[in-house]
C-alpha cells in the first residue's frame, strides 16, 4: 500500500513536493489542501483534489502524512501545531532561533492527539544539522563550520527592496573561498562574518533613483549588509528575470577535530550540497522524512521529533536487511 | 555516572579506543582485554587493569559497553557473538560481503543474552554508509559513487609482501582527480574500475631481487591490480620507514540526483573525509556509537543494529533539547 501524502500549501515548496512524491513508489499524493479558491489552482497531477484547507480535518482518514507547505515567518508557527491535531505533519520550520519553542508547541499538540510530528525538515536546518552532530559526535576535540552558498537569500534580498529606489532585488551569499581553503587545511581558524561570506547584489532601480545613494544604504545596512564586503550591480529588469529567477543553492558543513595523545593527527570531515533548485531538494528531504514519520507513527511513536532523533533506515524504501546486503 | 568502556584487543584500533575515552567527558575506560599475557602489556592509561580475554566473563557487572578491537578476517565472526552473551559491544567489522552472516550471527546471540550489539561500525563500513543512505533516500533518482583515498590499504600492501622477492610494500589507493570532477559535475558517467582509483605501491626488495619481475608480477596481479593503472616504486627500507608508516586515509561519497518535471535540475551531495590517522578517526566513530549502544540498552534495546538503525541524537553527549537549541 502506497503511503498518502497531502500537502498543504502549493508555492515552490508544495508543487516540489508533487514531484517528490511522483520520485518515491511508494508515495502517492492523496490531495493538495490550500487557502485561496481551489477551483482556481491549477495542479501538475491529474485527478488529485484540490481541498480548502479549512476542510483539511475531514480528511484524517485518508492522510498518512500532511506535508506542510507554508512559510517559518507567520505560517507554521501556526499550521504545524494546529494540523498535528489530525494529522502526522512534516514540516521545514528553518527560523533556528525559534526552533525550541516551536519543537515545545508542536510536541504539545501531537502527544494530546497522538500523532507523531518532524519539525525542521530540510538542509539547514536538516541535512546540515545531521553533519554538525555526527562531526562533533566522532570528533569531540574540534570546531564546526559551516558556509553557506553560493546561493540567493530570500532575507536579503527582500532587504534590499525595502530600499527606497529598488524595483527588484536578488542577492547572492557566497562563500569565500580562501576562508574554506584555510578551514580544510586543519589550522581551524577564528574567522570574522566578513572572511567566511561575501554578498553580491543585483539591482534593478526605479527611473531616476540615484544608483549611489542606493548602494550606500545596502552597503550600510546593520545586520543584513554592514559586517561584510557587498558588491552591488545595477541592472535591467529584463537581464533579472533572465539570468536571476534561478534557486540554486548550496554549502558545507566541516568539522576539523584532531585526535592523538598530542593532537598530532587532523581530521576533516566535509558535507557539500550543491543544488540546482532549492525547493525541489528541500522536497526530496521532505518526503524522505514523511516516510520515516509514517512508519514511526505505526510503531505507536508519537510526539515532535526532529532529523535528530530518527533512524536513517526509516528514510530509505528499502528493507534493513536490503540496506545492510547493498549500502551498509 | 561515566560510561564504563571495556576494550578487547589492544593493537593500532584498541590504542586509538584508549585516546577516544579520554576525549569524551562521559567515559572511563574500565579496563583492557587481551589474549597476549597481560603482564607483557603496557598500556597509556595509569592504573587501568590489564585482563586476559579469557576472563571476561567476571567483568559483567563492570563494563557497560566492550568495542571489540580484533580484525575482521578471523578475530570477529568469532569474538562479536561470544561477548555479546556477556556484554553490550560495539565492533568495527568491515567485510562487505560478509556483513548479512555476522549480522545474523550477532543478532541471535545478543537476543538470546538480552545484549545490544553494533556492528560495522567505522567509516566504510559506517559514515559512508550513512552518507549513501541519506544520499539515495532525499534523491531517489540519482547514482552513488564511492572513491577511497588517498590511503594505505593494508590488503593491496599484503597482497605484494607475498610477491617473491619483496622484502616490504606499501600500497596507495588513489582517487582519480578528473573522475571526481566528472562525477561533481552532475554528469553521472559510468566509470569503470580504471578510471576511478590508481594504485601506487613502495616496495622494498629483498637482496638480489629482479625488479623487472617483481614490478610484472604485482602489474599483472588478478583482482588487485590488473585492473587498474599500478605504479611501483622501488625504495630503500630506511625510505619506507622514513615516508611510508603514516595511517593517513580518506575518501568522498558522493550521491548525484535530479529533480524537476523534466528532470532538469543536478543535486550533487558529497561528503568527504581526510584523516590522518585511519584507526584513531575510527575509534573515535566506535566511541560515539558505545554510547548510543548504552543509551539504547537501558531503554531495553536489544539484538544487532547498524549505524542505519540509531538515532543522531544518540551519538552525543548533549541532551535533545541542548541540541536543538544549538546544533539543529
Amino acid at each position: 500500500m502506497s503511503i498518502r501524502i497531502g500537502i498543504l500549501g502549493y508555492g515552490n515548496l508544495g508543487r516540489g513536493v508533487e514531484l517528490a512524491v511522483r520520485a518515491n513508489e511508494d508515495m502517492e499524493l492523496a490531495a493538495v489542501f490550500t487557502r485561496r479558491d481551489p477551483s482556481a489552482l491549477k495542479i501538475a497531477t491529474p485527478g488529485v483534489p484540490v481541498v480548502r484547507a479549512d476542510e483539511a480535518e475531514a480528511w484524517q482518514d485518508r492522510i498518512d502524512v500532511m506535508i506542510l507547505c507554508g512559510g517559518s515567518a507567520t505560517d507554521l508557527p501556526k499550521q504545524t501545531p494546529a494540523f498535528a491535531k489530525w494529522f502526522n505533519v512534516v514540516d521545514s520550520f528553518d527560523t533556528h532561533a525559534h526552533i525550541p519553542d516551536h519543537f515545545a508547541a508542536v510536541d504539545a499538540a501531537a502527544r494530546a492527539a497522538g500523532t507523531l510530528a518532524a519539525i525542521s525538515v530540510g538542509w539547514d536546518p536538516g541535512l546540515f544539522s545531521l553533519a554538525r552532530v555526527y562531526g562533533s559526535a566522532v570528533l569531540p576535540e574540534g570546531r564546526d563550520y559551516t558556509f553557506w552558498g553560493r546561493g540567493v537569500s530570500q532575507g536579503h534580498s527582500d532587504a534590499i527592496r525595502r530600499v527606497p529606489g529598488v524595483r527588484d532585488a536578488r542577492q547572492y551569499t557566497v562563500p569565500v573561498e580562501a576562508a574554506l581553503e584555510r578551514v580544510r587545511s586543519g589550522e581551524n581558524p577564528d574567522l570574522t562574518t566578513r572572511q567566511k561570506h561575501t554578498r553580491e547584489c543585483y539591482v534593478v532601480l526605479e527611473d531616476g533613483a540615484d544608483p549611489v545613494a542606493v548602494e550606500q544604504a545596502i552597503k550600510t545596512m546593520p545586520d543584513y549588509f554592514a559586517d561584510y564586503d557587498t558588491t552591488v550591480h545595477f541592472i535591467s529588469e529584463a537581464e533579472m528575470k533572465e539570468k536571476h529567477a534561478g534557486l540554486a543553492h548550496g554549502g558545507f558543513v566541516i568539522r576539523s577535530g584532531r585526535t592523538g595523545a598530542a593532537k598530532e593527527h587532523a581530521h576533516i570531515v566535509e558535507f557539500r550540497l550543491k543544488l540546482d533548485s532549492n525547493p525541489e531538494f528541500t522536497t526530496g528531504v521532505l518526503a524522505a522524512y514523511a516516510r520515516a514519520v509514517y512508519r514511526l507513527a505505526r510503531e505507536g511513536r508519537t510526539g515532535c521529533v526532529t532529523v535528530l532523533d530518527i533512524p536513517p533506515a526509516y528514510l530509505s524504501a528499502k528493507s534493513g536487511a536490503d540496506l545492510r546486503a547493498s549500502m551498509l
